[in-house]
């Protein structure tokens, strides 16, 4: 499927917030554009063609072919963008395909990713002389509902849509799928002098032709500051993996975000922060090492907080990588490993006794990677994620997974309790472990 | 796919094996038609047909309605089973239901899985009046040539079977997927007074309608003492996974498979023999840390070579759990664990400065998990797994898998060398880390 992003437009009422054209607006490290094109890109879409009008030069020259990004993008000129959307639209005629089915979009609209890929799905079982359009009635939801255009709808399909409809029920998302339908009625429409798209759709709407395909994530049509500042809450919060450990919950999001938001518009990597909270946890280590447990524990969980952001940074900018998530992992593991053997070496030059320093902190250090150990190979064993919040039963509140671990050496770290930390780290790590041979036990599936 | 499954002969040239009746005369610890059954349930073949003839009590008093082996068993005797086979795979025809396919299989042969496999897989493009027979066309590989019922083809199209065919290019290995075609020319052959499977095969070889299916792996028609060691060999080498490492190789699997063979009439299950390996691997730890090295090193090697023993009775006997995999995974973790610290308690013991012995066994004990964090990880991720044979390039022979591991403590055993045995896992497990993200770098899937 190929799709179609209209980015024609003059978008004057973001001026405030920036000079560049609309769709250069960076948000969130990517301009808005980017952001659609890499939204797609992760639904396997790669042919992008963009309807340029206002500011055709300046897009041109920031995406160029889209090779940089891993796509290909071809460009169409509508010189009469001023006319309507419609007509921008209608460009994309010459380099329609007989019986293609095509995305269309709006530079401007930013979507969570689940409703592109549902859309997608959806496209898949239309008619041949269909318009899908995704549509949204989750009405107390919808950000700025007076400027959406709003849809009257029966059942699945749309009646009419307007601006100013007194009766509707849902809203227009500004993101459909065409199978050559609209162009006809593109055409028919701007003959009949009227140059929006929303004429075009509204000849379908009345032929009975517009399919409505609700969406249940967000969405927002980036028109003004407060559209703005809203979408990036909306993206931010997107980021939250639903699996989260009730430390990383509770505590470690609402840092890790903001530390996100600050970093996203800096070139750093994932990796690089990978890194960067490797080289957090080492001077953890060093500090408690060298008889600062305070610093030593608070640097802990500042690791642990960091820890959290090279995962949002990947899912916000679209740099996921395997290679990022195996050395993520396992850079985790030797993070803990450096911040254990520096408590231990705290208490071993305190200590007169090391017998009780070797075997303690040798059991701390044999538990911490328990958990990981456990959850990877359930998962290759079962093709199923082990999911602590849900399988761990009452067990889930235990500190044993990274989250947990980090915290509880944080307050060993403040309170000064050393050699307290390493037994509780080692008895929850390691009864976790025990407790879950017994939860997979009795999984059906095993 | 439902199996008819042919014991009603007598087999009399295997009494000086055993007194009991052939189809039940157990082989490494599965009676031949218990091996049968639970092979095509390893296929997913659940309801089997077994023809009983002279031992029809004795096969149903042991076998049941297959409910313990998780398989529906339906019973048909044939009283005229001394005419010949063909009467006994004719007594089929009253369950036979239009246009079904069925697996024909002789009880005292036995197949690699792989066999069954990919017959199943060849059966799915077979022609409505079709037989297709599985023929093993690699004569110099095949066990007792004189007993095989021999095939004259051309291509993959049977021409004439016989036991005393002169020209002839393949044999018959007893495994046939019907499509109804075989039942008629049974009905045929039998009122001609021919009463063997052969003939009626002869009836469809004539008019082109035996498609041959060549096998790639082993099997055996177990019918005398010979064949039976010969099938006993063939079956325990088939147990040795493609990827081992090279101490598992070379060392570990010579005796695990004696084990094995010897385990194999027990009642031991895989789960237990895990538990006993782990136990071994205590001893061990305890030998080390009461100084006795030699007996630590000693029984860490046997301890190894146990480990091979529960996935080889787990495979040999159809017993593998998913279960049983993370429970085995999880335990040789901590049977690293506990024997190294043995090792690091013993030389604690003996050592005037204790920080040496804290830091070196905290570098041994951390790298022991990791080349399995690793390959799990690294599994869930790409969704291949990790191969340290081939993935791991010139550094597979490093000894950082468990089996060079638990070698390198023998070694440092026998040899009384404590601090250089950890120090040398220590390097050799985090080297191989380190060498690992770069391989995983790589890879163009990464």
């Amino acid at each position: 499927m190929r799709a179609v992003i209209l980015a024609a437009g003059e978008g004057s009422r973001l001026r405030a917030l920036s000079q560049r054209p609309k769709p250069l607006i960076p948000l969130l490290g990517l301009p808005l554009i980017e952001r659609s094109i890499l939204a797609l890109k992760e639904c396997d879409i790669k042919d992008c063609i963009i309807i340029t009008g206002c500011y055709a030069d300046e897009i041109r020259d920031y995406l160029g072919n889209g090779r940089q990004l891993g796509v290909n993008i071809t460009y169409l000129h509508n010189s009469d963008w001023k006319l309507g959307n419609g007509v921008s639209a209608a460009t994309f005629q010459e380099l329609y395909r007989e019986n293609e089915k095509y995305i269309l979009i709006m530079a401007d609209h930013i979507f969570e990713l689940e409703i592109l890929k549902s859309v997608i799905e959806a496209a898949k079982i239309m008619e041949d002389d269909e318009l899908l359009l995704a549509s949204d009635n989750r009405l107390e939801k919808i950000h700025d509902l007076d400027e959406c255009t709003k849809i009257s709808a029966t059942g699945s399909r749309a009646e009419r849509l307007g601006k100013d409809l007194e009766n509707f029920n849902a809203v227009d998302c500004g993101l459909f799928v065409d199978t050559g339908a609209l162009q006809k009625a593109l055409a028919k429409s701007i003959a009949q002098g009227a140059y929006a798209l929303t004429d075009a759709v509204n000849i379908l709407a009345e032929q009975g032709k517009v399919k409505l395909h609700f969406v249940n994530h967000n969405w927002v049509d980036v028109d003004d500051p407060a559209s703005y500042k809203y979408c990036e809450t909306l993206l931010l919060r997107s980021l939250i993996p639903p699996k989260d450990g009730l430390i990383s919950r509770v505590i470690n999001r609402k840092f890790s975000l903001r530390i996100t938001k600050l970093l996203s518009s800096t070139k750093l990597t994932p990796n690089q922060i990978t890194i960067l909270s490797f080289l957090v946890s080492i001077v953890s280590a060093i500090s408690f090492a060298f008889l600062n447990p305070i610093l030593g524990g608070i640097l802990a969980q500042f690791s642990s907080i960091l820890d959290g952001v090279d995962g949002e940074i990947a899912r916000l900018k679209y740099l996921q990588s395997k290679y990022g998530e195996v050395f993520d992992s396992i850079l985790d593991r030797y993070a803990d490993y450096f911040i254990v053997i520096g408590m231990s070496y705290a208490w071993y030059s305190t200590s007169a006794n090391s017998l009780p320093v070797l075997l303690l902190s040798a059991a701390a250090l044999t538990g911490l990677p328990m958990s990981m150990l456990f959850k990877e190979k359930y998962k290759t064993v079962t093709g199923k994620s082990y999911l602590p919040e849900i399988n761990d039963g009452r067990l889930r509140y235990l500190p044993a997974n990274r989250d947990g671990r980090l915290f509880l050496i944080m307050l060993g770290g403040i309170f000064n309790l050393i050699p307290a930390t390493l037994l509780i780290l080692a008895a929850v790590t390691h009864f976790q472990t025990l407790y879950r041979f017994k939860v997979a036990r009795n999984l059906s599936n095993l």
